[in-house]
C-alpha cells in the first residue's frame, strides 16, 4: 500500500511529501523533522535568494541525512506599466493608513532579466550542494536546465493543475508530477490553463491524469491525515503532498497568529484571490482580501503586485495582525492541529493502515 | 467494503445512487435498470408536474420491484422586477434570432405562489405512490412536510455543499446527507453559503462533514468509476451518488448531442454558469455560455432566468444544437463512457474491489 514506483524513486519511507510553503515556512527543523520521519521535506525556495538558499541546504545536510527536496518558481515573463502601479498604489494606500505605513506613489518595478538570472544562480546552487530532489512550481524550465539537474542526477518534480499541464511535464522529462486540486492552499500552479478551468478538485483531477501518462503522480490539495493519503492512493496517485497539515506543525516557522487563524477556520473560509503578489492564490478571505476584492482583477501580474504589498505583509505580520497578512491554507482548515512533525507522520500511516484493514 | 449503514437503510446491494437529474435524463428505463442492477435509480422530477411523476412513480414500478427514489426541488422565495425581464431579454434576444426565433420583450413571471402549491402537490404524490425515498435539492422542507413524509416511512436524504448546510439538514431529520462537492456536474446545492465559499472538494468536504455529523453521508461530485467509490469510501462516505457517469449510459434520456458532447470533453472544460437558470450550475462551455458570460451576475434568480431561456434550450435541442443547450456535466468527463447501467455498475463494483485487494 504504501511502497511504490515513488517511494523508491525518492527513496523515501512512506509516500508523503511536505509542500514547500515559501515565506519563511519550510524552516530547516520543518524540512529535516519530516525527512528523518520517513517523509520528504521540502524547501519552499521561491523567494529566496541562492545565498540564502545555500545556507539553508547546508543546515539541513547537519539535521538529516535521509533526502530532502527544494521547489524553485519557474520566471515568467510580464508586462507592467507606469499606470497598473500608479493605481495599485492608490487602492493600496489606505491600507498602508491603517497600519500607519508611508504612502507610496512609485516602485521600483522589478525586471524579469534579473528575475531569470536568480533563478538560473537558484539552480546552479541545487547542483552544486547536490540536492537530490528539485520541484517546480508556475511552469516548466528550458530543456537546458533539464538536462543540466538530470545530468547532476537530481530527481524532477513538476507541478499540474489538468491533464494537458501533466502531460507537458511529463514530456518535459519529468520524474514525477504533483497534480495540484482545487482544494490546495496557496499559489495556483497553473501556467498554460486559464483560472476557473484550471480549477478541478482532485476526485476528477488524479484518476484523469493517471490515464493520461506514466510518470508516478502525487496528489496535493487538502489532504490532512490518512483518510485523504488512502483515498488519492485508491484514485491512482502513488502518493500525497501536504501544506496546511505540516504548516501547523510545531516545527513550522509560519507566524503564530498565521496558524491559529488555520486553526480556527472552517471549510468555507477559504477563498481564491491574486491580491496579495498578482497570481491566483487560496487563502483565509481577511480584511486585505476583502479590501481588495473590487479590484483584484485589474492589480499587476506577479511577481510586481507581491513587490507591491510586502511591507503591508511584513507590517501587519510584525504587528500580530491577520488582518493584512496573506493567510494562505487548503479547504480542510478543519482538519488541522498544533503538532509535531513526527506525530502527524505517525498519525497518517496509522490511520491509512487501519482504514486499509477494515475497508 | 460496500455494505454499511447506508445500504441497510436504502435495502441497495451496492452503495450507487444514480443523481436525480432533471430535464428528461431520468427515463423510467434508467431509474428502474439502476435500483435492478443493485443501486438506486432516482427520478429527477424538480421539473415535473405531479402528474407526470405520478405517471412516471407507476411506470418504474413495473419496471423493477427493488426501492427508488425521487428528488425534488425546495421552492426558494425569489424576487424579480419588470426591468430585470426586460434586460434579460435584451441579451437573450441576439441568441433568440440565431436560432430563428420570435424576439420577446416580456414574459409571464413564475409566482412563488405557484411553485410552492405545486411542491406541497408534489409531496402528496410521493406519499400516495409510496416512494421508498425522497431526496432533496437547494434547501430544506419544513417541518410539516418532513413529518409528514416520516409518517410515512420515507427514507429522507439531503443535499448539502458545506458543513454547515450538512448540520442544518441532520438536524432537520434528514436520514441521510448528499455532500455535493465543487466537482459536481449541474446545479450546485447551495442554501445557506455563498458562492466561491461553498466550492469545496470532496477531499476536504467529506472528512470535514463526516467528523461533524452522524447521519450517513454520501459523496458526489466527479465520481465516475471502481476508483472513485473506494476513495470516497475512504475519506468516510458511505457510499456516491453519480450523475454523468449515468448520463451517457444508453439507458439514459440525455440528447445524443449532449452525450456526445461529455464524451469528447476533458476536465477543463467544464465552468460554473447562472445564465441558464439563475442559479449556479457546472456545465460544458458552449457559446451560450461565453455569450452570455458578462451579464450573468445581473440575471434575474431561479426559477426566473430558467423560464426565459427554455424556449432557446428546446429550440437548439430540436436542431441537434449544443451551441445553446444547457450541456450540464461534473469534473471528469474524460472517463465517462457509452455503456448499458448494467455494465457501467459491474465495472464500478468489480474495479473497487480489485484495488481494495492489492492496496
Amino acid at each position: 500500500m504504501l511502497n511504490n514506483k515513488m517511494t523508491e524513486l525518492l527513496k523515501v519511507e512512506y509516500p508523503i511529501i511536505q509542500a514547500p510553503m515559501a515565506g519563511g515556512v519550510t524552516t530547516s527543523k520543518l524540512v529535516a523533522e519530516v525527512s528523518n520521519s520517513g517523509g520528504l521535506g521540502m524547501i519552499g525556495a521561491g523567494y529566496m535568494t541562492p545565498n540564502q538558499m545555500r545556507e539553508q541546504i547546508k543546515e539541513i545536510k547537519q539535521l538529516t541525512s535521509n533526502p530532502f527536496g527544494i521547489n524553485l518558481f519557474v520566471p515568467n515573463e510580464f508586462i507592467v506599466t507606469e499606470n497598473e502601479i500608479i493605481s495599485a498604489n492608490q487602492v493600496l494606500n489606505p491600507i498602508r493608513q491603517q497600519l500607519n505605513l508611508h504612502q507610496k506613489d512609485s516602485f521600483e518595478i522589478p525586471n524579469f532579466n534579473d528575475v531569470f538570472e536568480t533563478f538560473i544562480e537558484q539552480i546552479k546552487v541545487v547542483i552544486e550542494e547536490n540536492v537530490p530532489i528539485c520541484s517546480f512550481t508556475f511552469g516548466i524550465p528550458s530543456k537546458e536546465v533539464i538536462t543540466e539537474l538530470k545530468q547532476s542526477n537530481i530527481i524532477l518534480m513538476g507541478t499540474a493543475t489538468t491533464v494537458r499541464e501533466a502531460v507537458e511535464n511529463e514530456k518535459a522529462g519529468m520524474d514525477i508530477v504533483v497534480a495540484q486540486g482545487s482544494e490546495a492552499g496557496g499559489h495556483r500552479g497553473s501556467f498554460i490553463d486559464g483560472d476557473q478551468e484550471s480549477l478541478v478538485g482532485l476526485m476528477s483531477l488524479i484518476p484523469q491524469v493517471v490515464d493520461t501518462i506514466s510518470i508516478p503522480v502525487i496528489a496535493a490539495g487538502g489532504i490532512m491525515d490518512g483518510r485523504g493519503l488512502l483515498a488519492s492512493i485508491c484514485l491512482g496517485a502513488k502518493g500525497v503532498q501536504m501544506g496546511t497539515a505540516f504548516l501547523t506543525c510545531i516545527e513550522s516557522g509560519a507566524h503564530k497568529v498565521y496558524k491559529e487563524a488555520i486553526l480556527d477556520a472552517n471549510e468555507d473560509q477559504t477563498v481564491l484571490t491574486r491580491s496579495f503578489s498578482g497570481k491566483w492564490a487560496r487563502g483565509i478571505k481577511n480584511k486585505f482580501i476583502l479590501e481588495m476584492q473590487n479590484h483584484e482583477t485589474l492589480l499587476p501580474d506577479f511577481p510586481v503586485q507581491n513587490t507591491l504589498t510586502q511591507d503591508i505583509r511584513k507590517t501587519s505580520s510584525a504587528q500580530n495582525n491577520q488582518d493584512f497578512m496573506s493567510l494562505w491554507s487548503g479547504q480542510s482548515p478543519r482538519l488541522a492541529k498544533s503538532q509535531t512533525v513526527e506525530s502527524l507522520i505517525k498519525n497518517i500511516i496509522a490511520e491509512a493502515k487501519k482504514i486499509n484493514s477494515y475497508i
